[in-house]
């Protein structure tokens, strides 16, 4: 499995993946799921993956266009004219990636799915910043007011209190402090989720990351964050009243 | 889908289970999914169920003879010697009304599953509290000091609080307030597990409800609850320690 998921703040956007790949429980390994170009001045574009490693891999290279020789690259996503063309082009490079292997594997029923997911956040000068969700199919969804963030992977145990913390107004730090919280709570329930996790805030304008880090399992923050939150969650526990059994038993009132 | 969870404590049993069936999301219901029957003085047995609701509204059906007439009724649970033996009878039950519908639909390709999930709860006078979780095959688990509760159905939102403030030795009132705020945690995220509630407490030794009751939208002090819980989590949220985003960027230290 995977957890990464993506804020889009008035101040610009968000993002944290982990970093555990496993095929089984008994083969587990590290794989950056965030990788992200940027044309100083120009333009940040981010992509987080879950799903099939082969296929999302596949996909970031095809993307960097590693096919050519250095000198020669020259990626469309750094050329397109805007964000939306940028969805295009990874959604229809995803599901394209997808159909082939699926095609070549049509024999084995039953078989493998090569089936994945993309977080895609960045700005082009001139423009807002942007968050989609790209599909396996291909097609996507962009966040907006409404639904401001994105997950992918092991959503369910993360997002809870991201729908109760979230403000659009919030500071970077407190946007990194929530993923942390999101991603702690994660980490908790599902061992497909795990350290070291990626992290990177990407400013309004400025096209380059504001911050970029690396967080291992031993990071003083983090270990604090976990630790705090667990006591804090308690604490807000035991804030609530406390139920009383005497009230009138009523089954059908 | 459903959201139940029962959950061990020193001093008994608590339970509750939500009651929205759908069928899609243009067609929902409230049917009850938690069920006792109690012999005063002897023995209290529970059950909640999650799943395909023809298959477990017939399990309940056949565990009460219905098939009889009123009077010739002998449940076959009231009178098992051990909690285990009931484990292993509603577990038997449920594998073969599982079996039987699917092999009459197996020409359906493709179409609907049957499966389904109980929780079984209950105590037999002269021996323990017991709490079992079982499978759509009919095998069982129990559950231990290790692993105090068992969910079914959406288990996810609901599993982090629960995880964090679970104590054994906690009241039944602190137990009753924990499974509310982990129930309230799925509604708000998941449309398909709805109000009314169902509760149940089962005091140690007692062999009849200690508490029982329908616990509807209105409800005011669940209404406290979830607001409350709403706030609470925000302010443990704040109360954490603030990311510090000039600390020294080292991706990889």
């Amino acid at each position: 499995m995977t957890y990464c998921v993506g804020m889009m703040l008035e101040k610009g956007l968000v993002l944290m993946s982990d970093t555990r790949t496993n095929s089984g429980v008994d083969n587990i390994s590290v794989f950056r799921k965030m990788h992200h170009w940027s044309v100083p001045g120009e333009r940040i574009i981010t992509l987080m993956t879950a799903g099939n490693l082969a296929t999302t891999q596949s996909v970031i290279s095809l993307l960097e266009e590693r096919t050519k020789a250095p000198e020669d690259r020259e990626p469309s996503i750094l050329r397109a004219p805007t964000m939306f063309q940028v969805a295009t082009m990874v959604g229809n490079l995803l599901a394209e990636t997808i159909r082939k292997r699926q095609e070549s594997n049509d024999h084995m029923s039953g078989g493998p799915k090569f089936t994945a997911s993309i977080i895609l956040a960045g700005q082009i000068a001139g423009m807002e910043p942007r968050l989609f969700l790209i599909y396996p199919e291909g097609n996507f969804i962009e966040a907006s007011v409404d639904t401001p963030f994105f997950q992918i992977g092991e959503t369910k145990y993360g997002r809870p209190i991201i729908i109760r913390a979230y403000n659009r107004n919030m500071s970077f730090e407190e946007g990194v402090k929530l993923l942390m919280v999101s991603m702690d709570s994660t980490l908790a329930a599902n061992l497909s989720v795990g350290m070291p996790l990626d992290l990177l805030v990407i400013e309004r304008d400025r096209f380059e990351p504001l911050h970029e880090r690396r967080i291992h399992a031993s990071d003083k923050f983090f270990q604090d964050i976990s630790t705090g939150w667990s006591e804090a969650l308690r604490n807000a526990f035991q804030s609530l009243p406390s139920y009383n059994l005497d009230e009138i038993d009523d089954p059908e009132a």
